[in-house]
């Protein structure tokens, strides 16, 4: 029978032979790592190598992404459709596996990891995701949701602030089901942590509401076993493991140091493993026995049989539920929902009053939420500000999951990277709202949600200067332009009810990546529009207003100064200057139409232009040549009221009129 | 004899009506904090309202920078340049009492607050910044440097993640002058704060090494006393004091709920207050013994004499030291700093190498750095990557504070923070290093430097694809775009060791604000200049090659993808084209030049443009009109090997020389 530590040294053996290969990586966690893994994959992992998209599978979060070949080793070897071939390849183009986790490119990665700490939090939305999909769907007799979350992490995970935020939050909702594995090597990039990382790490965690179980020793496996024993019979609290464990273990001149750490061992090290460990075997050459102690296909396609069995149960006994736990898992949307949504739309064309889009966003969620049982909503301690709480909503706490409402407390990023793992964990659409200026807090986390192609809705009020008094520090000057520089991410900034409904549409029916809205503390007014106006919104720029006669040019705006836009075409048609008024409520949607779509709103021979935003006004070049025709801001704002600091920085319709007139003038 | 009580309410009193005035703002803080800020404040806090500047002043910090009514109250009650008026202009344009504390706005002000977390951070760094001046400075005999930094924080700092990370470093290094003050009031915006923020707060602190006292009534002066004491009693250590307060305190109907943090209390609330508290007195009207009971003048004017004292007999034992102190505290560079730039430049230029920009940063460091004691440099455990180390470099500890090097560990966002406070501590210049991906997690901070126009360097390494293997996560694509979006920050993203050598200057000399330099992790190649081309390089864009017929257009580019531009002008000139090359190491820099400057380097008539830089090409629409001339990235990156990444982003000389090609034929 094949050792355990025979078992861990296939990983070790995979890592350091790939990183060599690649000439690049990180060799020390998966090598320290290894026997935790083991244990781990083998004895209490519920997974399916066959099918990676089992909805009860446990789920499993590298947070330490730099250690990728960890998980690729695991999944290779537990019989993924990882070919060894691959691993040959680490990190080359195309091959599957990238230098650190990228979900989507690898069989049974779960989350992208490499950014310190997101992981964990990612990890704290999946618990989160299974908690409230339990509650929601599970009934007596049926346990239909009822999985573990695993997350190993490392000493820059448990430095990033990230992890405070999310594993606070975590011990506050009781997570129990969440089992993090903390690496305590000792050894980070600079050196031995001991010079700049002294935290009481158990202490901490147990002043969070943690279960820890402390001083494991990371190499002996009954140890493992029985840490992973203990952390599983605590339901009420996640657990954290805290394993000591040797940086490069194996490698027999070099552990234990950061050398370790994010290079290759080089061969003669690598020759000196082979002989510490006992692995007479060359590069990429797993014996037989090994791959039997790891093949974990029989052990998975029986569990997702029982689980199959559970379902099927279920749907007896709850057919209705059993539909919409399955189309919530494929990430359907509601057969309904697109009727319901334009029900919506025009019933808010019809009715729609001057109000704050904020306001709005709040109404939408009203029209639309009771359709859609997925949505969890939350926001960073600006529930009454953000309007993101609706008349169906309900607080998930540690006592009752089944709820749709989160109060994240003030924790922007740990909230984004929770929402990004409630998205993958899937069942559930994540939006959560914050001052768009506090967008700067989880930037990293939206890029993530970018990155990774996940849908969630993230609600950014007091989105300019125009809230006025709190002034410089809560108004938002470069964070439109920066927020739309993030590939993949689509930046919805509407005027009215309409615009706003319309927005909500687009980001829930989008699949593919996240969506921000960025709402407006202050009251806009309401436009008019005829039906083909209203269909064009989701196009993201469209003609709002024509003249009559032709048009001597454009205005474009977004949100809050559409109106402003309006006012200043007005104006100039009474002075003899009709102009065309474009609302461009989504910069990245229009630009993605057709090019005959884009010159019929924005015809080229127009080359009379103005774009006016409460901004840095970066955006806009791409459709305004002349700089004159940029109105925006070009520094920051000032503590006053709205009306004040929109004069106080030249925001005015009176400086769109003259932006527009400069240019007539030539 | 006025009660400490009644001192109290006079903040209480401004606090309500400044808001009331405003009709908006935050009562509950300053109302919940008086009585301990009185104690602060009257009996410990070192200061002189007459010279807010003074070096050895103790520091105050309201990290719950929404309470600003608090520290304005205080700083006019003390006897600062602080008018009744201005705080009857509450959050009124240009009063100098904005809606949330702004350094420079208020004398007295020692950081700009109100982005949660970040206060407490800034603390941190002037607590270290003291430690370090201390270490550097101090002799047997000589306390020059010599104070306390004090800092006022809220259930929303402590949620944070930013307050984890600079907490955690502040317990490793044992900043034993640093008191931090958490108004437990238990209660945030979205209510009481026991669904979302259950932390056992002391125990937390206790893990990170701090010296706790907790359970301090926060309305009982002689508690509030007794804490302070025993916080200065243990100097080997930050101490925490866990006040438990009632917010609002004094308005007897809606202390102790979130509806009396953020909004006006309201006439009648006002009145019931006024006389729970029994204060007669009429909005903004403070009685003379309550003046008598604050006025700081003549203790603070006999503290600062002292001090100056202590001054004058170092000066006289060490005078070279005492000049240095003196020139660094105004934030001077040394006389002959320009001259040994000049040679570095000058030497650089003759004698530069091809390599990675990320490793000419440190020969700059090496060059500069023994001219420069104020320069105190880290990384957020990236320094062997960052390259932040140079040779006369010692580590800060907590054992030894006589150093210039801080190893931050994995805290991006602590770090910039605690690098704003060292800042604006004064006496130092700091620098230190990440990625530039993980500029995202610091991006709040990065903006508030730029705010509040501090002196610091990010060091920005491993600005592009070019980093290679580790993949999307790592690879910027928006990052420099974005951050050229902040207001008053410099990104300057240098080429070779001559344009390394002058961004370090620049960002050195530079007294209003942060400089960012985005350095390469691979080799680039020296470039050839001739004397007025080196000198140029400071005006932030030139001409680096000029062909010797009329070009027919211009290729520019920054840092990494200056060569390629060479390149291609190389491969067009040989197809018959000649071509201009720019180089545009800053951006911001270039288009503060004056018009006919950019003119004569980027001639109106050169409409043939292309701009190539490894990054979302959005920065460069400014001086390329044709978007076929936009050179640049379109999404995330991909884990491969450099050369491969180009490729596969389509970032090459070809599409260089095809994107000017295209605009030739029309």
């Amino acid at each position: 029978m094949t050792s355990r530590r025979q078992l861990a040294n296939a990983i070790r053996a995979l890592s350091m032979d790939a990183v060599q290969q690649a000439n690049s990586g990180h060799p020390g966690a998966p090598m320290g790592m290894a026997d935790i893994a083991e244990v781990l994959w083998n004895d209490y992992l519920s997974h399916n190598p066959a099918n990676p998209h089992w909805p009860n599978r446990d789920r499993f979060v590298l947070s330490n992404g730099h250690g990728s070949m960890l998980i690729y080793s695991l999944l290779h070897l537990t019989g993924y459709d990882l070919p060894m071939q691959s691993l040959k390849d680490f990190r080359q183009l195309h091959a599957g596996t990238p230098g650190h986790p990228e979900v989507g490119d690898t069989p049974g990665v779960e989350t992208t990891t490499g950014p310190l700490g997101q992981g964990l939090a990612n990890a704290v939305g999946m618990a989160l995701a299974e908690r409230i999909l339990a509650g929601q769907f599970n009934r007596p007799g049926h346990n239909l949701v009822d999985h573990y979350t695993y997350c190993f992490l490392g000493d820059g995970c448990l430095m990033e602030g990230v992890s405070h935020e999310a594993c606070s939050l975590a011990g506050t909702l009781g997570l129990g089901k969440l089992i993090g594995v903390y690496d305590d090597n000792g050894i980070s990039i600079d050196g031995k942590v001991s010079g700049w990382f002294t935290d009481d790490t158990p202490a901490r965690f147990r002043a969070y509401g943690w279960h820890v179980v402390a001083d494991v020793d990371g190499h002996d496996a009954e140890a493992v076993k029985a840490a992973i024993e203990a952390a599983r019979a605590v339901t009420d609290r996640p657990s954290l493991i805290c394993t000591k464990t040797t940086i490069g273990f194996g490698a027999p001149n070099v552990c234990g140091t950061h050398g370790v750490h994010g290079a290759p061992l080089g061969d003669e090290e690598i020759q000196a493993t082979r002989e510490f460990l006992d692995w007479p075997h060359g590069p990429f050459d797993i014996p037989d026995a090994i791959y039997q102690g790891w093949d974990a296909r029989a052990r998975g396609a029986a569990a997702e049989a029982q689980w199959r069995e559970t379902l099927a149960a279920y749907r007896q006994a709850h057919p209705e539920l059993a539909a919409d736990f399955e189309r919530r898992m494929a990430g359907e949307l509601p057969a309904r929902f697109a009727d319901h949504a334009a029900a919506l739309i025009e019933s808010a064309q019809a009715d729609g009053k001057d109000d704050a889009s904020r306001k709005h966003s709040q109404a939408v969620l009203n029209g639309i939420g009771p359709h859609l049982p997925e949505l969890v909503g939350g926001s960073a301690d600006l529930t009454g500000s953000n309007n993101t709480w609706w008349a169906d909503c309900t607080q998930v706490t540690a006592d009752d999951a089944d709820g749709n409402y989160l109060f994240y407390g003030v924790r922007e990023f740990g909230m984004t990277a929770i929402m990004n793992g409630m998205a993958l964990h899937g069942g559930l659409i994540p939006y959560a709202g914050t001052f768009l200026v506090f967008s700067d807090y989880a930037r990293n986390a939206v890029r993530m949600a970018a990155l990774m192609g996940v849908r969630s809705i993230l609600v950014y009020t007091h989105d300019s200067i125009g809230l006025g008094e709190d002034g410089p520090t809560h108004q938002p000057i470069e964070h439109l332009p920066s927020l739309r520089l993030i590939p993949n991410l689509d930046v919805w900034r509407p005027c009215d009810l309409t615009e706003t409904a319309v927005a909500w549409q687009a980001g829930l029916e989008r699949t593919t990546g996240p969506s921000a809205l960025a709402l407006s503390r202050q009251k806009l007014p309401h436009q008019s529009r005829q039906p083909d106006q209203v269909e064009a919104i989701r196009r993201g720029g469209y003609v709002l207003h024509d003249p009559d006669t032709t048009a001597q040019g454009v205005i474009m705006a977004s949100g809050s100064e559409v109106g402003m836009a309006m006012s200043a075409a007005e104006a100039l048609a009474a002075e003899g200057h009709p102009v065309r008024v474009v609302s461009m409520p989504c910069i990245e949607r229009f630009r993605a139409q057709p090019q005959d779509y884009r010159d019929a709103v924005l015809p080229p021979a127009l080359t009379v232009r103005v774009a006016v935003e409460a901004a840095a006004p970066d955006s806009w070049r791409v459709f305004v040549a002349d700089e004159r025709g940029l109105v925006g801001l070009n520094g920051f704002g000032a503590s006053a009221p709205a009306a004040e600091v929109y004069e106080h920085m030249g925001l005015t319709t009176e400086a769109v009129v003259a932006a527009f007139k400069a240019q007539l003038a030539g």
